[in-house]
């Protein structure tokens, strides 16, 4: 069993709406200071095996076809 | 400027339906051994100030307040 860690994020210098709002928010409950908010996703997985290198392989193609749109995102792997 | 993530994640034995959905997806697409994937959020924020933790506390009650839904979810906090 191995367990591993997607981050997945907005590439520098994607509007990030989202994040823009939650800025807002922040500063609406009276949080200052903030200067930008951006939010991305994080999956969180546990897939069969112990071969480290291979699983780091099959968790990059599983970013690239699913998890990230590799056009506006950028993905981090971790393994445990 | 102090630069932080927030990771906010589903407590264990909450359902995650998106998770699940991912985790199917996946299968089709022919990625099997995968056995669990649970979603979450990630936030980077940019602050100001240099007081790392007065900043931490504050980022707690941003997370108390409005990022987290700490009935369900757990947040980690880390600063740069």
């Amino acid at each position: 069993m191995i367990k591993a860690r997607i981050v997945v994020t907005l590439k520098n210098g994607v509007l990030d709406p989202q994040g823009k709002a939650i800025g807002g928010a922040l500063g609406h409950l009276g949080f200052d200071g903030v200067d930008e908010v951006r939010q991305g996703k994080v999956f969180d997985l546990q897939l069969d095996g112990d071969d480290k290198t291979a699983t780091e392989k099959r968790l990059s193609e599983m970013c690239e076809k699913l998890l990230a749109n590799t056009v506006i995102e950028n993905y981090t792997i971790s393994i445990d």
